[in-house]
């Protein structure tokens, strides 16, 4: 199962690093939730954080958005996921996690550390296939360097 | 096998992230050699270096000094780990190495790259469960920024 | 397949990083291709890039020159891969990516981000051994900060 989870994540993040963020939705139950925030935030119980998605329904309208919204300069993302591990199996509930290393490269610039945190996840089988019905991506960063954030 | 050793760094190094260090010890033997040197020093075969446990007891004894002097700031870890390898099976003995990246984050600062190296290690079976006998941490870092130092 | 590709990647990066370069040409095919270039030379269609080999024996010779001009200070490399994906299998030849961190650390300075990007390989098996017909590393950096570019 560990397995399946990893090949899960590697393909969310090669959409994101692939610039076809469109077809994250895919991913994810109806009524999921799609959320990124910060370390502190979330050990304090806060809400708030840099994205937050209440079903895909919203999850589409986000990304959307924020394609509507590019102004930004051309960059490239790349995912390094480590640690890929099952916490509990509960029904048809499973919950993993894993580490996340998103590095950004302007046209400009050399690349750097972009986003780090632990993504905390609850996966559901739905037709034989694994899907998202929680994504909490929490991020050790203390802020992110732009507004508009895409979903990581 | 690979798979075994992989799902034990990663277990590993989940205990550190999650600041959970007490737990370490349980994954070595008593005999054990836990060190943290530099790749100048290990090449050089010189002694010394960032930490050396010659023993689990006195890994048990090096986790408690840290908690009690614990003055620094808080902070995130978050280990990366690529490549684990099986470079030797010797009767009991596995010889294992992989490469580790670790990324520090302060609660006022962003990610930063903390430490890389790579891991050489001897693991031992007991009781059908695979343990530590010798971690050894060569880091490619000259030196690190604060002098009190966890496992990594 | 996946797990077989994911071992070869892991051996080609342990080399790199074991400064054992002169292996590297075993893990091709005679009639490889092995390229470095950037993400904006490569989307353009451009050619270029910081390294170009036809042939084996090209990448032989290129790794000797490197050898014999080796004026550079001592330092370590580490490869970090994450998202090995089979993209096609057709016939004997495997479509293959994967995202790739290399850092760097000179005996003198704490390692930093030197290379990050995406592997872009077509593999075919020879003899029951899989080897790469062609290697690019599509790299994000805008350009490298020394002239004498390894095999990465």
């Amino acid at each position: 199962m560990r397995h399946e989870i990893r090949d899960l994540y590697d393909e969310v993040a090669d959409l994101l690093d692939d610039d076809r963020v469109e077809a994250l939705p895919g991913y994810f139950v109806d009524d999921c939730v799609y959320r990124i925030t910060t370390r502190e935030n979330h050990d304090r119980g806060l809400p708030g954080g840099f994205m937050y998605c209440d079903g895909v329904a919203m999850l589409r309208d986000r990304i959307l958005a924020i394609r509507e919204t590019q102004v930004y300069e051309p960059r490239s993302w790349r995912h390094f996921i480590s640690g890929v591990r099952v916490r509990s199996v509960d029904g048809d509930t499973i919950r993993a996690h894993a580490n996340f290393l998103v590095t950004e490269a302007m046209s400009d610039a050399e690349p750097t550390l972009f986003m780090v945190g632990r993504y905390e996840d609850e996966l559901v089988r739905r037709d034989g296939r694994l899907l998202l019905r929680v994504r909490l991506a929490i991020c050790d960063n203390h802020h992110v360097r732009r507004s508009i954030v895409m979903p990581i």
